[in-house]
């Protein structure tokens, strides 16, 4: 079997056989397989695709690369959620503690991350005392004890992926479907849940742009992932604006505590969290209609036990429980600056993607691994698609610590507030569910 | 200027500047661009092809890669041929003798080449004494004196041709229009030549095996040397079956001495070497008509001069010119085999494929960089395509110097012959000109 054969028979249309992609993936790990043949390879399938059975033959090479994460020591079935990516998600910080309310066992890992923000652990860690460094057994014991733990990524997963997708990043092939399905699809399955519940985004925020390539991916994922026997379910959700107010590690934690709280606000992160809780919830017990697992989630929220789940799960962690009742325990910014309306109407947009560039101007993201992320800063609407504004209402809160990076990022939020006369009749948080 | 970005930009089938693409090859060779950009690069180029302009900025990036010969010591115009390579092609053999008897200097380069047999460097070596190695001075020198000289490649010529090559060559990127058309235009442009007359090569023998791809190749290496300035032309001809009788190294020597000694035989060969002759000496002095070119060269046939001078130049480079005259003074096989016909009829086909990989059997070719190549020992046809045989008559001597590789080469010499009721009416040798 030789590299450039394969190479040859991709770049002509053809399929290999899981025989042929286990040669390639286990070839490129070991570096019997060079970089250079492989991102010949990657724009070839780019160009070309990959068929239903190639992306989960890619999918289970990649899984199999590395460790296979036992989840067995946890009790019942295990539930994953996962998000391709977007300004303002902190869907997890919420879904965790109401799912776990309900009774199902949340066992998440979760990672840094490079973004306008911080990823999951960098929001946690801005409550005093918060730590996700975790042996195993522990990690275990806190979920069957609590229901609910969060810890880095343990092991050595899916090392295939992490070489490609680092190849990918440099030659122009992060934008391939069957690649960028099989790259998460495979860190899911080695990650070893039962249940996998996805949200794919889609907008000017996310990295699908249109509802079209995002459903093509959601779809794709699913059918790797029950094709493998993991139940396997898909939201296509709405990146256009950022979700929910805040934009920025603690002020995200904040929000997603006044949500546990049982505030009706911000509406749209509610309401993804719920639904996204409702599928994890019908996933893992097919008995448990998704209307009914929706109303119990919904009773966490209002009846404090959502935000009890959290509490404990934070004291378990080493966090600050008293974080939920004063805001001022999280890091604070230097400063606060209001930006208010020029122009009175409708607001039909908000640049999800240049908002998220004036949370990375801030500080509050990573460009690059290793770089530290700045906790307090970032921004908070007040105003979003639909909203009717008048001139010199507030706008956007902006949290700062340098009056030089305020300027850069106060030019992205006005550029990111469009207003028209009506209101914007297609805006849906909802796209797809492929359930 | 991030080269991933230049990846993204033909990926999207969009067209590259002079200068992208001048850092595009200047940061290959110089080391700064990886390998893995490059071929994924290279994979996009495959897809999304390159524009006229875009093919003639990456042949004269390539060609300015290194030094840039100045034949400006050679008086008159320096006219090139190239073949883009086949089976039993010795034409270079003939036609310098020839054109160099009609009054046109010939300063050839030659290569050993990889392939079937060695390349022109190799086979001139069969001459006793012959040698190619000599200082830039004696070549002009010969070539004003004599005028013709042949030398292997001096300089370091399209060090960027040679990379990118070599990467093409292990990534499935070869078979691509706009990236062979400049890899053989940027060598022709470096190496001086005014004007340039193309043999491309079409059939089962050639790299192109078709006579649409085959023209497609013409046309863009023409467009590129007259867009430089280079008068440039094409022909296309056949490659179905070899070219002439003999495959091997000294076979093909003593087939052209054949050729510049008047013989009508192996007609195919004769054919082509007028045709390529004519537009050599047309393009050099277009008040020379091709038809009255084609006959002055048919005269240096008939009236020995070709002959004469193709011994004055082995005399000149250090060779025995008695080789002429006896043949025997050439290395000799160990032994010869004839095949016999096994049925009757025209013959319809002579696969050159399988021909050239039964002279490699037998040793006469080179797999890789620095083999040694056998000179004595090849195959001659006796029958071509459209011949009519009968069972008994023969077909081809082998000759050779080991029995266990005999019987393998003699599998595919029977395997290349097709035969039907009728001639084949489709066969011609000039598929198409560019003039």
């Amino acid at each position: 079997m030789r590299m450039v054969d394969f190479i040859e028979k991709k770049k002509q249309g053809k399929n290999l056989s899981k025989e042929e992609i286990d040669f390639i993936v286990e070839g490129y790990v070991s570096g019997e397989i060079p970089d250079y043949q492989m991102s010949a390879f990657l724009m070839a399938v780019y160009f070309q695709k990959m068929s239903m059975e190639e992306t989960v033959n890619l999918t289970m090479a990649m899984a199999h690369s590395g460790d296979l994460l036992d989840l067995s020591g946890i009790k019942g079935k295990k539930v994953d959620k996962h998000s391709t990516g977007g300004i303002g998600d902190k869907t997890t910080l919420v879904l965790g503690p109401m799912v776990a309310a309900a009774g199902f066992p949340v066992a998440k890992m979760s990672g840094r991350g490079l973004g306008f923000t911080g990823g999951t652990i960098d929001k946690l860690e801005s409550i005093p005392g918060f730590s996700t460094g975790m042996e195993t057994k522990q990690f275990f014991s806190q979920v069957n004890s609590i229901g609910l733990a969060v810890t880095g990524q343990t092991g050595n997963l899916t090392p295939a992926d992490k070489k490609i997708y680092a190849l990918r990043d440099v030659t122009a092939t992060v934008d391939c479907i069957p690649l960028i399905a099989s790259s998460i699809m495979s860190k899911k399955i080695a990650s070893g849940a039962d249940v996998i519940v996805l949200d794919v985004k889609c907008g000017s925020g996310a990295f699908m742009k249109d509802e079209a390539s995002a459903s093509a991916l959601a779809k794709t994922m699913c059918e790797i992932g029950n094709g493998v026997g993991r139940r396997t379910m898909a939201l296509v959700s709405d990146m256009d604006q950022p979700l929910g107010f805040a934009v920025g590690n603690s002020l995200e934690v904040m929000e997603a505590i006044q949500v546990l709280s049982g505030k009706k606000e911000p509406a749209d992160l509610r309401e993804l969290c719920l639904q996204l809780g409702s599928y994890m919830i019908h996933g893992s017990d097919s008995s448990i209609s998704v209307k009914e697992a929706y109303e119990r989630l919904e009773k966490t929220l209002e009846d404090g036990s959502a935000l009890e789940k959290f509490r404990a799960f934070v004291q378990a962690q080493g966090g600050n429980q008293d974080v939920t009742k004063d805001f001022s325990l999280f890091p604070q910014s230097k400063a606060k600056q209001e930006i208010l309306a020029t122009q009175e109407g409708y607001i039909t947009h908000v640049d999800a993607m240049l908002i998220g560039e004036a949370s990375m101007v801030l500080g509050a993201g990573r460009a690059k691994k290793g770089d530290d992320v700045n906790l307090a800063v970032g921004v908070v609407l007040h105003k979003k698609v639909n909203d009717y504004v008048k001139v010199g209402e507030p706008l956007v809160s902006v949290y700062y610590d340098s009056e030089k990076l305020l300027e850069d990022a106060k030019e992205r939020i006005n550029a990111a507030f469009t207003y028209g006369p009506r209101a914007n009749s297609n805006h849906k948080l909802i796209h797809q569910l492929f359930v």
